[in-house]
């Protein structure tokens, strides 16, 4: 089977809606490579290149990628096969009222640090040569970051409200997941014929909170498969996400309480389903396993994952 | 050298407050095995045990123990050795108003769910008899999860303000944090002389988060040596822990938002330390490896940690 390939010259969107029109319509179980810009749009390529305020339009999401017979009440899934970086450099902004520590005096705001990406010992010089990510790293200073990249925004066209790519939600979007990642599934409830994905706000590296407001920010390609589940086993409301040894669910709300509350909700319904628990024993029983992780703490609203190893969760689809 | 017994028969307390007084004094460098009752003080045998409210004396805590030498704006360094089981059952309990999930119409509380340890395939009936943690396992209806013992409270006397068993803080007290395990080691900042170090509360199994509000709340022995580093490289304001292959800070706040934020300064400033970093460039660094972890959401203060790999970060001592 031959993948095909979508780039975001083809379309992107800085807004997921209940109606948006796909650019491309694939049927299920199709290979895809996805072509991503980076974050700011390429508006920074040295560290003289500052953001004094976070644009109108940040985070473009290539897509929308419609895909046969999603309906309302199904399940997609997108395996993530692969991440590769597509440009020799990243970037590490931080930008005025914007970021964990925004008001904080010894932060300085707007300011700029550009990550080379290194390839073995030397800088690589030509953009045009895709950079596998296996033994790569950026650099930041005299320190190396192993390169293992993140998608930041991927979701599905909303229930109801529109949300730019700046903000997360229950169709997915600006998730700011470490666990997005290659080698990892995400589940999103399909809300509208389609289901309409788009993806884009890759990072070289980031870490769990996203503290200053962003990771390394790159263009990248992104190796998926894209599966239709219709009528799945259990209905889910927000995205899901299957590592190689743990099912996590994904929350985002306006205050990281809230969030862990929806996230902890979503596993007892989940283990609810799978052992006959009543949700006070599955409450129970999340408080000794796995547990409550950060995903950011800087988008409008905060990203908050509750995690149960496999061994307690066979698949709920 | 023998390894002295500190029993929670010699002495417990349910409240950290600067003046406390020893009930042992031990040199620098010196290993004890530390006995501590359940959280419940025993209160739980069987599953119709409930506990209506948040008694007004839980955690209680073995100690204090006074290290000679052990001065104000020193360290003390808990190396945890080991954590073995001294009963052979836990108790999860759910407790009208406490808990991630308190005030939701479809959770239980009070309600108690007793957790047999499992020694191979068999209950093991002798308590008398003390379990090794390495083959064991504890009983969640049909479920089993290994046991992986966690000290929910341990701490020092605080430099003001007293804190009950209950409450985490920047001396320690109930932080409920997963890392603090066998194999790691904490580093508390001392405010008095002696630095009174006290231990309990231990769980048989615990999530991050521990969202219904206990772990598997179990007696134990707890092996640990305890040294004074005399007037450190690095001074602390918050407990630091080394795991084998991080160093995490670790704050309590209000909010998960503020504890975040406490965490983050922490880490930025053992980074600028280590790499000449400004405060911002520390910051950037913090946002692309490790990241902000959650400790626990139920206590009256929430905890949050911020983990750096080692790679980045040698010890601040």
């Amino acid at each position: 089977m031959t993948r095909r390939t979508i780039s975001d010259e083809d379309g992107a969107i800085y807004e997921f809606t209940p109606d948006l029109e796909a650019i491309e319509t694939v049927e299920s179980d199709t290979e895809l490579t996805i072509e991503t810009r980076d974050s700011l749009d390429g508006a920074v390529q040295s560290d003289d290149d500052v953001i004094e305020n976070v644009p109108d339009e940040v985070n473009a999401a290539t897509g929308p990628i419609a895909v046969d017979g999603a309906e309302p009440g199904d399940v997609l899934a997108v395996q993530i096969e692969a991440i590769r970086l597509a440009e020799n450099r990243g970037r590490v902004v931080t930008i005025d009222e914007f970021g964990l520590l925004d008001g904080f005096d010894e932060i300085e705001a707007p300011r700029t640090r550009t990550t080379p990406v290194v390839d073995g010992d030397e800088p690589t010089g030509d953009d045009d040569e895709l950079l596998e990510d296996a033994e790569s790293t950026i650099r930041f200073g005299d320190l190396e970051v192993p390169v293992d990249p993140v998608i930041g925004t991927i979701g599905v066209a909303p229930a109801g409200d529109s949300y730019t790519t700046l903000v997360p939600h229950d169709h997915g979007g600006n998730l700011d997941t470490t666990d997005v990642t290659a080698g990892n599934t995400v589940y999103f409830p399909v809300f509208q014929d389609g289901a309409m994905l788009a993806m884009g706000d890759c990072k070289a590296a980031m870490a769990d909170g996203e503290m200053c407001g962003t990771g390394a920010e790159i263009a990248t390609e992104i190796d998926v498969t894209l599966e239709v589940i219709d009528d799945p086993a259990t209905a889910i409301e927000r995205p899901l996400i299957e590592t190689a040894d743990a099912w996590k669910t994904v929350a985002s709300a306006q205050t990281l309480e809230e969030a862990c509350q929806l996230a902890n909700l979503d596993l007892i319904e989940l283990l609810s389903v799978a052992h006959g628990f009543d949700p006070t024993e599955a409450y129970m029983f999340s408080s000794l396993v796995g547990g409550l992780e950060i995903s950011q703490v800087v988008d409008p609203l905060v990203t908050v994952r509750n995690a149960i190893p496999k061994t307690y969760l066979s698949t709920p689809f």
